[in-house]
């Protein structure tokens, strides 16, 4: 089966998907992204992704190419040209478009829209693998509540992490907080049974994945709370774990080498799993 | 004249230079790039630029997609078929290649190069108009001496500068230091006559024309110091300007609508714009 994208008002086969050497995307790193997962042929929270795009696209004053509603469509397309009806992913970018190479905006300049379709082993069997993490220096620019492709540093992060035969780096601020993993948000269960993960401010992206998990933690009464944690506490935790669109929630075994509680998935981590695996599979149809 | 540009391994009408979707330009800002001026045909401080794209090229462990000859080659045969004989310049862009999506480097990916060029007004017209800049907070990663494509924060930091009038915006670290601009170093004349510019750690790109000013100032006889200075003491400075590829020897006249000195183009950055001008004609020919 041939892979289908979308670039720029055509579906073609992913192999000729291509841009303008001079899209800004390319020169600026000047535009946004939002990876879905795909879970029986359903999006999963594609309204909460769809949001924070806009939010993102908002703040670097991005015009949308098109209206949500419309957006949807193409995105749908995607999903069934690629036939996902299993487990995938959709990766969405758009950037300023293409102009001369100039620092300031184009002054006429149309945004650029590509989507990318993925299929996944199912989602399912991956749930339940622990993973190892170490921690780095958060060296990132200071606007990482935008969904930038200015993804440089988080590159750099999650190869030391593969370097070191680890699945994720946990960055930490200049205070010795950790703030997020490379491409997941990080949590732990404290010493004293609290659960907790990072306040979303400027300093981290607001996890589609992690708002879904801090709604159902919620709906279920388990207490939570969001501040910062440093590396010593995540170190003394009885339990950690990442949520992300495709990590899903994934028990963290070990940081730095050191095991997490018993160096084994805590029993709270494999409920809010539970919890989450049952959440993406009541997703609407799309349009 | 059809303008031509360079694209892994083909020369193309510019118009259809592209890229696919997954180069990891595109996705990730995983790549550097660098500028190089040409004028009355000949490549201004070549072997600076190339020097600065392998350090890059190194900090990043991406790897060179050609020996320096065959690089030199190639960048030579774009000033030709774009018949660059007067002014102008060449854009030179490394990624780590196109790979399936995934933060951490590829196994098997060959690094892309494009070559771009553009042709420019003469040098010669511009090198004495003066222009202000205004200041803001410095929000970038900590590696700016990586000459990366991540180039989002400039972007943003030069339109904040074209939104008040301005022609470039200095950066402003947390110790109210200036590093550096979206697209220039900054240097002063202080009040006490001293010239400086910042220091070249991970703070700032080491700037080719800056190195040059450097060792033209040294011949010269000229005394300076580089270390970093706030945006008071620049204020309060005789003189200060700018230097780029493009921007070369660039008076400032008002820092945040603030004149500098009487307002006018100073002495002694007269004089090295003066140096910088006569260093640029000559050039050795390219390969």
């Amino acid at each position: 089966m041939t892979r289908i994208a979308y670039v720029n008002g055509r579906y073609v086969p992913h192999g000729e998907a291509a841009v303008h050497v001079e899209d800004r995307g390319y020169q600026f790193a000047d535009g946004v992204y939002e990876v879905i997962a795909v879970h029986r042929g359903r999006l999963v929270d594609e309204h909460g992704h769809l949001d924070r795009l806009e939010r993102s696209l908002g703040e670097l004053r991005i015009a949308p190419p098109m209206a949500r509603r419309a957006l949807r469509v193409v995105i749908g397309e995607v999903v069934r040209r690629n036939r996902l009806g299993h487990d995938g992913m959709i990766y969405l970018q758009i950037t300023r478009g293409v102009a001369p190479r100039n620092h300031a905006f184009p002054d006429a300049a149309d945004s650029a829209l590509v989507v990318t379709a993925r299929r996944l082993p199912p989602f399912d069997a991956a749930a339940e693998t622990g993973v190892d993490v170490i921690t780095i220096p958060d060296i990132r620019w200071e606007r990482r509540d935008i969904k930038s492709i200015s993804l440089l540093p988080n590159v750099l992060g999650m190869q030391q992490a593969q370097d070191a035969g680890a699945y994720e780096a946990w960055m930490v601020d200049g205070e010795g907080h950790v703030t997020e993993g490379t491409l997941s948000n990080a949590w732990i269960v404290t010493a004293e049974g609290e659960l907790v993960t990072r306040h979303a401010d400027r300093a981290i992206l607001s996890g589609i994945t992690r708002g879904a998990v801090l709604e159902l933690a919620r709906g279920e009464g388990i207490g939570f709370v969001e501040r910062p944690f440093t590396v010593d506490e995540a170190k003394a935790a009885r339990e950690a774990f990442l949520t992300g669109t495709t990590v899903l929630v994934k028990p963290v075994l070990h940081i730095d080498g050191q095991a997490v509680g018993d160096g084994r998935a805590g029993p709270l981590t494999g409920k809010l799993a539970a919890f989450y695996a049952a959440h993406m599979k009541t997703q609407e149809e799309s349009p």
